[in-house]
């Protein structure tokens, strides 16, 4: 009876592992989100989920089910929030929901907790979820966990983004559902990619600012900010890798494991 | 590019099938809680997203991704939120969790959603949730959403539960993670289920009232309150098709859909 | 200067009670809601007050002002919150008001705290005030309140049941402003109650499901599920004091008092 | 079956009442307070419900059941909220609280709501649940409510004040559980006062600001603020009068009534 | 690099000046509100600011940057919220804001904190946000935190009113942008004040309640509810010192400072 | 009575501003936060303040007072929130001070906001308080604002960055109290930096993840994370000059506005 899956086990097969080896626990957070005409919406909860099944293994950590739905998608980094299939959070409801989970962990005796986001605009709500989390536990008398923040995409080497883009890195903003995350899908997820869709299209440039309520007339159609043409599954297993190495590496040194 | 999952369509996929077919969303709303030392922890989810899977499929449906954590587990449903593994949400979370994304899916123009609920203290967090979300919708111009919710074990019929419980039925109450709920993952997930592993125990007595905070030493200290044993993949298969047509022929007759 | 009413001592009377007996001190929950065209909207409040005002002098404690208005009225326990006169209060107010008042006793002193509920969509929400104020108190360094949580039908017997219904007990979700609640009215209230009012009327079925926003014309019209026809102030007597000496009991069980 | 009392009637009456003449709704709100060792907790809800009701039968309305909880005693206006028995909500609380009360009533079909305070620190939560209410039931289309909200102590006059303080008025601040609040209570409810445990004690004089967290050991020790010896049933009765009176005649003013 | 401004200190600075005196922290509280057409929306900024900073220096005292938004208007006190300019936050948004700020004051290891408020609204809200400051502090195991509240006015004397009105004291509800506020800014901040602008009216009288929702057309139409006719800087002079020595000597007694 | 700034004009010299212009509303945000030892905790609220002057001027429009006090510093952007002097609001506290100011000017008739941030932490809590504002302000019928948020920063140009770090940009994460805004400050406020106290440290370099709570050993120990040694007043100037043009012209692009 075991796996790295949380859902899997039976809560005594759970607390024993609690108690035997005081695992990391890896919590998932990504998005219901368009990731553009040919890449599923849940691509922003598929990937930190794929990594943290392999990072769990890695450091043999366990892993809980995903916060699936995540903040609010901004124009210049996910297209926007009025498409449809984006279905996104309140941040108050993002923060709490983190709180509560957070605080959970550590009663049932966890104190190393890794939170693995996968989607822009999640992270200051993360944040804030974190911070009242610590102030909860600490008013009931438990000041000694641990919480690791994890954008996975930063685990990303230099030599890497010459690779993927032997033309030259466009930037961050423009790798919304572009070739980096659609290889990583290419190589976990072939299933869920439909690359005849992949708009064939140039960038698309925002100003330097946002303009509220957002004009769908503006900015892109099709849901992607730059072609996810170059995407292979070759790509996507280099990167993968990467991931998966860096983070697990990153997580030992931050929690003191040894390797 | 055809799924009954939102998770797996892209955004334009999901936006054709809603414009089409104006179909019901299913929405699953589980627990991340202890299930005796035999069964798993998101027992509670996994069986909703099953059931929700099929009825999605019979009535040409979609479904979207499950809340897999629910509100606070009560001693005499689900033995009390002090053991190990119980992941559970302030009821502020929930409702809130709910309202957001059921106003997600109501821009995105949906207008027929299904809440499917299978964990019992779930249910007052998602009427207020669906009432807040109500209410808000109208103040945006939007009067025209219906929402049904389901428990999917209200869906038992009398000659199953003789068939199901030969000596009698012991009652609700006593029947988490016993006979129903084990007998449905063996037929849908018995790589989860460890029969060997089923607490030989005679029901669990609860007095007819509550007293906090819970005190772990009384009441169940397997998690479970009734045995499990008499759970077969038979009697699963039995109980996993009713749920299914009864569901799916009430969502019809709901919302007024042709057979 | 004695009363076994809080709202009638000096906080100088009150305080030497507490001092002296470490009482239980009873907080009554209700509703504002309809019940039905014979008898009156605040019935869930009068009943919870009339027993725990007899549960008081038996157990020598104390009774709060009540929580006089509740959670919104569902179809299939209520009749549903659309009818004139149901006066509801959203989730959280009901939550926090728990909170709160339960923090002020505990301040006091108090240490065992009994609510007693008289309407079922409560349940949940006094769950969460009172799982929210055991945390705060926690947090501020007390940790040594007890309280419970008792619907105060859950005390009838089978005895009583046989005997207030001769033709058989047809079942709670159809005891809205029924036999019972109307009996017990007409023992200790009698002045509220027009039996020459009472609908007679076939019990309302509802299919096991809800659909919301709930549709004024489906479902009861009277605003009972099944007719009161059969009430007695002979019969409520009978409840009445299985109500008091039931609570009781538990009372003194729960909080470990002599009889 | 009348009452003035909402709470006594049947949905069906009150629906009846409200249809044909559109009444003033009265929302009594108080606190439970320490108010001397002398009078009882529920001062602050016992006089206005005692004049709402009379101002009810004045001018045909209808009286809520009160909110009985207010907001947390100020040293200055109430001797400060460490008493025990002063039991209070934070402001938040009654905020929702009020807000919920008066969206109800106006979902009913009132427009005309009085609300009648007697607790000093209830004034600013009950103006910000009145606003948000405002602003909800706008959202949802209705804004034809109109709501007022009344001091009870506000309409007296000079000439009373004279009559009551033969030596002059000492202030308002000092009133708290003092001659006219007492004497009001030996007009109407003259078993719960106890003038022999009047303290003979000189006012309490504060400084012109507020320390926190409040000190016990200053300020009053007894809860009152000025000594309550020359409270009357004769003075009760002419200030009950004056009150009843006066907010009749405010009442008929604002909403257009006819005498 | 000294000043009484924190916001001019840098961190050193400002911990060197915590660490060594333990100065009282002083925030000023105010609104942008309408004072009438010949004064300035943040005239209830600006007030306590200039009192602050001279509090400030005769104290050896800081002061933090004001909170500049305020309550909502009332018409008996601020002419109503329904005018341009007034920009007012809501009751819970003021108390979440204070609570904060006091909060963080408590971190860095100040001890003494003085709010020093101009707007009458505004109170209720900071007394919730100070309580909730105290338990959450509490809570984090910080109980030695002392704050006074002031309201600037109430240190004005018997002497100076006499001197400011010679015709007589109309009393305070009418002082809004009125003799005595104008007086005070003509004397810090002659200008931004235009006394050709000052409405040649009569004392607006309203009656002895409020009605809600505010309607404009009753009530003050120009913003003031009394003349500032006989505002001079002369006056204002005597008021600013008498302010500002009495609540610096206010404030040494609350916080045991020698003068 | 002329000024940019609302804090300084009368109610009525606002309104026909208003209602004769529309002109754009700039609410400049910022926080309280450490900016190491050589800047003043308010950097954050000078420079936009200072900016949107210049920018209200250019573009006639009105400078609203600043939201002074931001979200929770970071360690990679910030140096970490641990630090004294830095005072930082509750996400859902910054959230709700957005909207209920937005809201309240849309009120007064204002169509174009801009909000101009400084404080890298506060973005995503700014665009929570949009989204909610906007969602409120529909709900009331107005759907016709319109709000622009910058964050200044970003209108550098690559052509100046090269000239104000002649040996190469060392990228964003570093300038918190760098050469940028301490030239912006030498700039325009020389009083208030200390160029002897710019510690001489290399840049302190963090690991691509967050690790909480916050350990202060580690990270900046001065709050600077790179020298601001190279600032000077001329390339302070240069900076805001082009802030202030591309601002300006951002927002006459943005709103329609002739030049």
């Amino acid at each position: 009876m075991t796996s790295v899956h949380i859902a899997e086990l039976s809560w005594t097969a759970y607390d024993e592992k609690l108690k035997r080896d005081n695992p990391v626990i890896i919590l998932p957070v990504g998005s219901l989100e368009q990731h553009g005409p040919h890449s599923p919406l849940a691509t922003d909860t598929i990937i930190p989920q794929e990594i943290g099944i392999a990072v769990a293994e890695t450091i043999d950590g366990l892993i809980a089910p995903p916060i699936a739905y995540g903040y609010k998608s901004m124009p210049r980094t996910g297209g926007g929030n009025h498409f449809p299939g984006t279905t996104s959070l309140d941040g108050d409801t993002l923060v709490r929901l983190t709180r509560d989970i957070l605080c959970e962990f550590a009663r049932h005796g966890a104190r190393r907790l890794l939170i693995l986001d996968s989607h822009y605009e999640n992270e200051m709500f993360l944040i804030e979820g974190i911070d009242l989390a610590l102030k909860d536990l600490k008013s009931w008398g438990i000041d000694d966990l641990r919480i690791m923040k994890v954008r996975y995409f930063e685990f990303v080497s230099e030599a890497t983004l010459a690779t993927v883009f032997p033309d030259g890195f466009p930037g961050w903003p423009l790798e919304h559902a572009g070739v980096m995350t659609t290889s990583v899908l290419l190589h976990r997820r072939p299933d869920l990619v439909h690359m005849d869709k992949v708009p064939n299209q140039k960038p698309v440039i925002y100003p330097p600012y946002d303009l509220f309520p957002v004009d769908p007339k503006k900015g892109t159609q099709t849901g992607i900010l730059a072609t996810a043409k170059g995407a292979t599954p070759e790509k996507g297993e280099i990167l993968f890798k990467e991931y998966v190495a860096g983070i697990s590496a990153a997580t030992r040194e931050a929690f003191g494991l040894n390797a």
